[in-house]
C-alpha cells in the first residue's frame, strides 16, 4: 500500500473571478498529472478565497470597545484586524492575552476567524475565509471528472494551531467526492475486540499531509493525492465539526 | 515536488521484549524498501508499547473514589480503566461526562492517557503509553543509519481526538533526526511581507499521512515517507508541546 503527493506545477497567483477549475485543469496538465478515480486533489483555501474576492481593506474597519481591548491585552495587534475577526465571528471561544480563538463559519473553530494578513496580494488587504468551500470542492471535482471522465474527490484546506500542541498544520474546511471520515466502529481488531470508538478524521489527515507540499511562500496551493482512496463516497467538511452538544471544549 | 508514502510489509504481531530495530529491518528487506538520506520512518505507538513490555491487567485496578465518579458519569466506562487513566495522568486538563482529557508523560494531552484497549493481544490487558519514545526513535533512526549507511528520521505516533472536530488523527509523541517544527517566522511571502506566526508542526502532519495507511486491525503499524526531508535535523518529540505559559486551553 502506498500513497504518493504531488503539488501542482504552475498556478499563477489567484486574482478575483479567476476560473479555479480552468487553472487546476491547466495546472493538472502542466504537471503531467493526468487524473484518475480516487485521487484527491487538496486546494488551499486563500486561492479559493482569492478568486471569490474575499478581501477586505483593513484601514476602512472602525475598531468598537471590544476589539480595542482584545488589542490592548496583546502584545503586537491591530485594533482593525480584531473588529474584523469579532464581525465574521459567531462564538468566541477564548478571548485571552489578545488571542481569539472563535467560531466561524459552519462551525470552524481558529484563531481569528481564519482571516489572513499573508500572501494577500497586498499588505492592507486581508482575506476572510471561502464562502462555502464544499461547493467549490463540488464544483472542482465536477469540472476535473467531466475533463477526465474520471471520479475524484476534492478538499479544500486551511492552516490551523491547536491546543496544547506547538505550531500548525492543515485542515479540511471543505470536502466533495469523499467521506471524510473513516468508521471503524463495529469492525473487530486483530483480538477480534469491537472498536468502539474509532472513527478517523481521514480528510483532516489528508489536508495535513497536503500541507507538507504547501508551505506559506512556495507558491504550491495543490496538491493531488494519489493511492488513498479506494472508492468515491459522500461527505462535506461540515462532517468533520464536532457539535455543540458533544464537544467538551465549547 | 512529490511525496511518498509506502506501508511496510512483514511486522509481525509484536511481543514483549522483541527487537524492534530488528523487525524494522527485516520489514523495509521484505517491503522492498531500501532506506536512504531524508527518509522518515513513522510507528504507531503500540508496537513500542508493546516491544516495552508496557501492558496492565486491567483486572488487577482497584477503582478509587473519582475513578468510580467518572465512570458513573460516563455512558459506558470501567471505573479500572478510568483508575488506571487517573494514575497515569499529571494533570487533568477536562473531566466531564465520563471523558478524562489528562496531561500525561512529558506533557501529551490527550483523552485516557492514551491508554488503548484494542490490539493489546488479551482483552483483558490495556497498553500504556511508550515509556519515551523519543529515544525509542533515535536508537530506530541510528540502527537503520548503521545497516544502511544513511541517515534517517523517526517518529512515534499516536492516534488522537481533537477539541472541535470529529474524528482522530495520528499525532508525533516521539521524534528523532529531524526538526519536528518548521520555523518560516522572518521569511517573506510573495507579496513580500514578513510572517511572523508561521510555525508548522511537520512531524505531526507526517504522523497523520501515515496513519492513514496505518489504520486499526490493518496490521501495518509502520510507514516510510520519502520526499519530504531534505536534510537531516535535530529535535525531540517535546518540542511539540506547548508550554503551559504559552497554552490558552491548560
Amino acid at each position: 500500500m502506498s500513497i504518493e503527493l504531488t503539488a501542482l506545477k504552475g498556478i499563477p497567483v489567484v486574482e478575483p473571478g479567476d476560473d479555479l477549475a480552468q487553472l487546476i485543469l491547466e495546472a493538472l496538465k502542466e504537471s503531467q498529472l493526468l487524473p484518475r478515480d480516487g485521487d484527491v486533489l487538496v486546494l488551499c483555501q486563500k486561492i479559493v478565497s482569492k478568486a471569490e474576492g474575499r478581501s477586505i481593506a483593513i484601514d476602512e474597519i472602525e475598531p468598537g470597545p471590544l476589539a480595542l481591548q482584545v488589542a490592548a491585552d496583546a502584545e503586537d495587534k491591530d485594533p482593525r484586524m480584531a473588529e474584523l475577526v469579532l464581525r465574521n465571528a459567531t462564538r468566541v471561544v477564548m478571548m485571552k492575552r489578545g488571542h481569539l480563538i472563535v467560531e466561524t463559519g459552519p462551525g470552524w473553530v481558529c484563531a481569528n476567524a481564519g482571516i489572513d494578513a499573508s500572501n494577500t496580494g497586498d499588505p492592507n488587504r486581508v482575506l476572510l475565509l471561502p464562502e462555502d468551500p464544499d461547493a467549490t470542492a463540488a464544483s472542482l471535482a465536477a469540472a476535473i471528472g467531466k475533463a477526465h471522465d474520471c471520479r475524484v474527490a476534492v478538499i479544500v484546506s486551511d492552516t490551523w494551531g491547536r491546543p496544547w500542541r506547538v505550531g500548525l498544520v492543515d485542515f479540511a474546511i471543505g470536502v466533495a467526492g469523499m467521506n471524510p471520515l473513516r468508521d471503524l466502529r463495529g469492525e473487530q481488531d486483530m483480538d477480534g475486540r469491537e472498536l468502539h470508538h474509532t472513527v478517523n478524521a481521514d480528510a483532516d489527515a489528508l489536508a495535513a499531509a497536503a500541507g507538507l507540499l504547501m508551505q506559506k511562500g512556495s507558491g504550491t496551493p495543490a496538491v493531488l493525492i494519489r493511492g488513498y482512496l479506494s472508492a468515491p463516497g459522500e461527505g462535506s467538511g461540515n462532517d468533520l465539526i464536532r457539535d455543540l452538544e458533544t464537544d467538551l471544549f465549547r
